[in-house]
């Protein structure tokens, strides 16, 4: 073993695109100079993922981690069993696939807790999956916070652009998988100071000193004075200026349509958006396809595709590697910042 | 007079930045090889701009459109009287300010009816402004409706990139500017309809033969089957079902936080938003400063800049002018555009 972290990244849903993008993302040479890859999943799904897409897997099989010491430089794979490969379809919906995620994922949160691995990357599980399984969960986020015993988690979402001189945007959501309608009644004041929070802990962690943050507004033009929306002047700015009285740099509400673009403009180093989708249209349109998501809250390092299982192209060579090349370069960045091993 | 269509550009509030951005804008020589530029507006206070500002007028007074065949090649300004510059202060909120903002639309709109303009391209008015001058408009929009005699119109908004290989991305909105919480309430399936047929018959008028739209998703994911809102299952995916089979060829309503990037990408030439902020943090990220807004249903050509009066950075050198030049760019472009002119 040598000074790069090692990483564990689960592979996902066996049947979604998650193999076939951790195979691509393996083959760049430049994740192997920052991080050593521990691949969390089905050795012999990897192998039939690597013949049928004509990828290299290059992965050395171990079963304990005591294996690591012994194994070439090359990345590895901890091979965690369970999965009946005899009638395997690619892109199918499956009880057994969704169990096969929630293994991978609850290995890896072992190995952090335990501090055998320095972050964890994931790859995308499928939410019908994991309810055919019979988990209570529907997605990674609240597994990671229960497994992890924390209460509020929130994700950032970040991309490194696409300019010739890119810049990083960071966003973070106070609500997120909620209809748009229930947004306006759903958001409290809690949630959005405790989202200002653990966006300014997070940017800390990331090794900025001082950082700046802004509050989108809620409403057209952040309401304009209270004539589209009165939550901007009846709530959100005084709990901006709480959390400016707690010493956190945060300015807004502003304007949705241009506070993204000042961030990227350098004015901001991030951005708490209201809701899914406000957020998550300034990070893509900014990063397309190199978007990565970042959990902040937890006492593990976590980082994970911004993309779903995708069944419908799953194993077929198509899928886009490079949100998982994000997100291993982002989990082994923040593995190596004195700041973050420091927490 | 040569083929180059005449372009009524007004300059909006005197107090904002209007005056700024249309003489940065003339600056610009190939603006003057795709059309002539006939400001409309103050004369002496674009003289006045001019000297404050150390910029070039170079702009001929005329009061009278026959004065235009003995003018030079160069931009010239209808001078609209009924100004008092006597105790002028940049960036103040008046009656008088906001009534001279109307009367140079008014000037304009005239010229475009009578067909002596080929297109008008508008500086920004202040709302509060026309408020305090007794106009029961809130802004261009409305009023360009009414004196066109047309019921409904739609605004797209454009940005043409910026990337090496650039590309415009077009939206439309369903609802504009409300409160969020409204948003789900006020859409109906009309107002999506005629939405989504403006922006066919814009595209068609912009000489794209056989446009290709999206609908947006209301909810996060599109609702995801309904986890997240059902207005996607109820009512949204019916009506775009029924546009197509009005022959317009429609997808959707897709994830709003790829659809715009799937845009950019080609597949699609326009999408309809669903609300402001949904289609604004799109265009607004894909085109910095170089967005633009078109009126669709006028029978007149009218394009605008994206930003407001900005009182706060009036006359004092700082606005930028890309939205303007890019509202005289477009403007121009249809107006030389086969298909507009049979319109």
């Amino acid at each position: 073993m040598d000074d790069r972290p090692l990483i564990a990244i689960t592979i996902g849903d066996p049947a979604g695109v998650g193999p076939e993008v951790v195979l691509k993302a393996l083959a760049r040479p430049h994740l192997h100079e920052i991080c050593t890859p521990l691949v969390i999943g089905d050795a012999a799904l990897l192998d039939l993922a690597a013949r049928r897409l004509k990828l290299s897997t290059g992965l050395a099989r171990i079963s304990s981690l005591d294996q690591l010491r012994s194994s070439p430089q090359s990345a590895v794979v901890f091979h965690v069993p369970g999965l009946d490969l005899g009638s395997f379809q690619p892109g199918s919906l499956t009880a057994d696939f969704g169990q096969a995620s929630l293994d991978y994922l609850n290995c890896a949160i072992d190995f952090a807790l335990d501090g055998k691995v320095a972050a964890i990357a994931t790859g995308p599980i499928n939410k019908a999956a994991l309810h055919l399984a019979g988990s209570p969960y529907r997605g990674h986020t609240q597994l990671l916070a229960d497994r992890c015993g924390v209460e509020r988690v929130s994700m950032m979402l970040l991309s490194p652009g696409r300019l010739t001189e890119p810049r990083w945007l960071r966003v973070t959501h106070a609500t997120t998988h909620i209809a748009l309608k229930e947004v306006a009644t759903s958001l409290t004041p809690e949630m959005l100071r405790s989202t200002i929070r653990l966006t300014n802990e997070c940017l800390l962690t990331l090794g900025i000193e001082t950082p700046r943050l802004a509050v989108a507004g809620l409403n057209p033009h952040a309401g304009d004075e209270g004539v589209m929306g009165d939550e901007e002047i009846r709530w959100i700015h005084p709990t901006v200026m709480q959390s400016r009285a707690e010493g956190i740099n945060v300015s807004g509400p502003l304007p949705a349509d241009t506070v993204f673009l000042r961030a990227v403009h350098g004015e901001f180093d991030a951005v708490v958006a209201l809701y899914h989708d406000q957020g998550h249209i300034a990070v893509k349109m900014h990063g397309f396809e190199n978007a990565v998501n970042l959990t902040l809250g937890l006492p593990i390092i976590r980082t994970s595709v911004d993309h779903g299982t995708a069944f419908d192209i799953a194993w077929q060579g198509k899928a886009n590697e490079a949100s998982m090349v994000a997100a291993i370069e982002l989990a082994a960045a923040i593995a190596t910042n004195p700041q973050s091993r420091s927490r």
